[in-house]
Parts: structure tokens; C-alpha cells; sequence
């Protein structure tokens, strides 16, 4: 099993799926076909793009303008294809599960290269697996999956540490497809059964106004 | 027509009507002197901030302070004379148009220095020229402008895609000033006219709460 | 007193307090542990990661993971004692009243030395002061602190001013002190006696479906 190609083929599904959710989320609002496609660019490219930035790497679709092709291809996709579908918002939530999944795996193992921390490994894949789906959910107006009962970021955290306990131990391409795999059912499980951590048990917060 | 300055005389104009839109986003808020310099700075700055940071090139105004100033400067008066204004956000809508077109052009040309990919430099025109718009709107907690029916993102593109089809057959200033005019006209057919495309016709997304 | 010392505990302790309003704002939306560990980190390295991208130098938590581990130690502290609080939320206010001054007085110093320039150190102050704030409040989608009637972004200045007008006259260490003095001194008498600016007369912005 090719490492490279491992991560390869992550970077391009974390991207292509990410990018259909962001597609998803504009069908949803009923935008035009622009609105399409950019809503399914920031969203495949968002995390990434910090990523890169955050490590100072050179920005992958700077470097590489077919990763942007992906994104408008598949928006076109989803513009054709989308009213097949049942239910759009329960497409874009398993999408987004394959999305966390590679992308928690991608992020992981750039932050690794380029600063040789596990511990900064699991925070660089972390936030740029959520941040795609944060910009997508902030600019079209709803509310954060993160905010949500199931655990979201949880699988994301489960997948980085699986993967960088895996990389010393297993050939890097199965430690990436074992984080991938982790990460995503973690997540399916959430979808699926609702897992849940146990929330925080004190009272909600009141609201500014209603504090003496 | 000198190239050089054409750039430069869009992007002091697209900092200036930026920063006030970000002014009178304030105004619309009755927010402080302070709050009015704040949306004003960010608004002015945040979409080349962002471009900079991409393409890996020094930031525009940790090197040149003046656009710091130009921004506090327009705060100053739209702080004094937006009262005059018979309708501060139909002002707002218009600078913004003004804007558009003018950042479109900067973001795609120096896109295009830095990678020499006209498909990366139309990507950057659109994400620069609209994410000071998309900072200002979120901040401030209005809708954002992308969410509009009319076309917006759709005139950056536009305007980008003259500037990059002129480039090579055109003077660089001439070809500047083509996009611009391009980002700006179309953008202000939709502020007058409701311009727009046809959204997409299936139907709206249903509440997380009511999908089975 | 030495300069170094004197950044260096404001830097540990502006990231220390707003990690723990960001395990606060998670405390008060009832997210689970993991909510805590995101809240706190994002908000704790969000301003200082903007900032340290901005001026192109190395981003302090990739370079030193020890930042990440006193984030991820502040959110269990908040997890375990928040419910001893009267008001998490006026914890929550007067911690990031501490940050703020703390974090304006690291972000200007680190402008200074990488521009020379005065004017953009107080930018840079300003903006990666007020950043963790916004991206927390954003995120956990509750209305920003800006656009509270209070002064904040104001206090930022005021400190940035104080620390960029001592710098020169007093030890670097005296003169950061001073500036994180007055910076959380004004943001507290904000909170405690409701100081403001006066807000902006005319009338507040319509809907834009009222406008004619």
C-alpha cells in the first residue's frame, strides 16, 4: 500500500465530498448556480487552504489549480443531481462524515511533516477537518454542527490519534487509512445512534439581560 | 494608460469605498467613533489582508501604513456626514458595488503575478473582492449580501473574467479598467434592475427537526 | 524588570484567560468535554494565530506545543470547578477583560518588532486582541461583544496606545505593563460602571425591506 497514494486519494475525497456538502448547503438555500459553486469552493478548499497557511507551506490549490477544478465539477454535479435526492441534509451530513474522516488525516500528517509534534499533528488535523464546515455553516446562515448533541468534533480527535499512534507502528498508509476509517465511524456512529458524550451537566447559560 | 497606477488607483478606491461600507454598516448599528474606525479597518483591509496571506507576499498594509490611515480617514467622514445621507444603506450597497469591481481586479492581477494561472487568479479575485463584505456582514450579525437573490459573487466573477481574457490582448491598464467596469456594471444592473439568475427550483431545505 | 519575562507571562496569560472564556462559552451552551477542549483552544491561539500569519513569522503553537497543552489544561479546570460560579458569564467578561489588555499589549510588541512602524503595531494589537473573541462568539453563535454598548475595542486602543507611547521612554517591560494596565483598566470600568462613548446620533439602520 502506497503512502503517498493514500494521501493522495484522501486529499481528493476529503475535497470532492467537502465540496458537495457546500454544493448541498446552497440547494438548500435555493442559490443560483454561482451561489453553487461558491459555496462548494470555500467549503472544499477552506480547510485546507488554512492548513497551509497556518504551516506556511505553499497553498495547495495555489500550487495546484486542478484541486479548484474538483470543487466546480462536482458543484455541477450536485446542481444537476440534487433533487434526486431524499433528503439533502442527511446527504450532506454522511458526506461531511467522509469529509471529517480524511481530512482529520490529511491536516494530521502535513502538521507532522512540517513540525514533527504529534501532539501539533492532532491539533493542525483537528481544525482544518471542522473549519471547512464552519465557514460553509457561518456564511449560509445555520447553525454550526458543532453546536449540535452528537459528537462531531470527538471523531475528528478519535481519527488524528489513530492515525499518529498508528504512523510509528504500521506502514503510513495503512495508518492513514485506519485514522480515516476511525474518524468517519465515529462519526457515522453519531449520525446513526446518536452518540453522544455526556454534556455539561450545570444549567444552560441565561441570557446578558437577565443577569443581576 | 499606465498599468502601475491603474492597479493602484483600484486599489486605493477599493480599500476607500470598502472601509465605507464597513463605516456605515457601523452607523446603521449606532455604534462609537471607535466601532466606525473598527468595520471601517477590517472592512477596508480584511479582503487583501486575506489575498496576501494566500499568495505568501508581504501583507499590503504592514508594509505601507498609509492604508491604515486612508481607512481611518473615511471613518472620520462617514462618521460626520452619513447623516445626509437619505438612505445609508442603499450607500452602502453601491460603494460595495464599486468595491466589488475594483478588489476583483486587484486580487486577480496579483493572483496572477504570483502563480501565473489565470484559473487560480479568478479564484483569488472573487475570494478577496468578497470576503471583506462576508467579515463586515458576519461581524456586524446581518444577513450576508451572498445570500441576496441578485447576483453578486456572479458580477466578481464576471469582472474577473474580463480582466484575465483582456490581459494578454490589451494593455494591462486597459484591461484593469475593462474588469472593473465589468465587476461594477453588471453588479449595478442588479442593484437597479434585480438582475439575477435563476435560483435553483427544487425545494427549499427543511429544519435539521422536521427531516424523518 | 525584564522584557522578556514581562511578554512573556502576558503572552501565557492572555492565552490562559481566553482559553478559559472559550471553555466558559462552552460551559454555558452545555457542550461536552471535547466542546470544551475545541472552545478553549480556538479561543485561547485564534487571535495569535491571525496575528503571527499576518507578519509572515512562524505561528507560535506550531513552533512551541506547550501553548496547545496550557489550552487543553485550562478547559478541564473549567469543566470541573465552572459550576462553583455565581455567573459564568461575568467570569467569562472579566477573564477576556484580562485577555484583551494582555493579548493587545503581545500582539503590538510582536507588530513593532516585525514593521518598525508604530501605526501598525497598534493595528496589529488591536486585531489579534479583539480576534479570539470574535471567532468564539461567532462559532458558539451569540452576539458578538463588539456590539455591546460598552467600550472594547476602545480599551484595545487605549492600551496599544499606552505601550507604543511608553515603549520608547520606559523599560520594555514597564512599558508593556502599562499598556496591559490600561487596556484592561478601561474594558473594566466598562464593565463595572457601564462606561461608553457616546453612540452614533442619527437614526439606526432600517430592514432592508423597508427601505423605499
Amino acid at each position: 500500500m502506497d503512502a503517498l497514494t493514500a494521501f493522495q486519494i484522501l486529499d481528493y475525497c476529503g475535497i470532492a465530498v467537502f465540496a458537495a456538502t457546500g454544493a448541498l448547503a446552497a440547494s438548500r438555500k435555493q442559490l443560483d448556480i454561482v451561489g453553487f459553486l461558491f459555496f462548494a469552493v470555500i467549503t472544499g478548499i477552506g480547510g485546507g487552504t488554512f492548513r497551509d497557511m497556518l504551516l506556511d507551506i505553499p497553498v495547495f490549490w495555489v500550487v495546484q489549480p486542478v484541486y479548484v477544478l474538483v470543487c466546480i465539477g462536482i458543484a455541477l454535479l450536485v446542481y444537476v443531481f440534487a433533487h434526486l435526492l431524499e433528503s439533502r441534509y442527511k446527504a450532506l451530513l454522511w458526506l461531511d462524515a467522509l469529509g471529517l474522516g480524511a481530512y482529520t488525516v490529511v491536516g494530521a500528517s502535513k502538521g507532522l511533516i512540517a513540525s514533527g509534534e504529534p501532539s501539533i499533528a492532532i491539533v493542525t488535523g483537528v481544525l482544518t477537518a471542522v473549519l471547512g464546515g464552519i465557514i460553509r455553516d457561518m456564511i449560509a446562515g445555520e447553525e454550526s454542527v458543532l453546536m449540535r448533541d452528537e459528537v462531531y468534533v470527538t471523531a475528528s480527535v478519535a481519527g488524528a490519534l489513530a492515525f499518529v499512534l498508528g504512523q510509528p507502528l504500521l506502514p503510513a498508509g495503512m495508518a492513514a487509512y485506519i485514522g480515516f476509517a476511525v474518524g468517519f465511524l465515529v462519526r457515522a456512529g453519531a449520525i446513526r445512534y446518536g452518540w453522544s458524550l455526556p454534556r455539561y451537566k450545570s444549567r444552560p447559560g441565561r441570557k446578558p439581560e437577565d443577569i443581576p
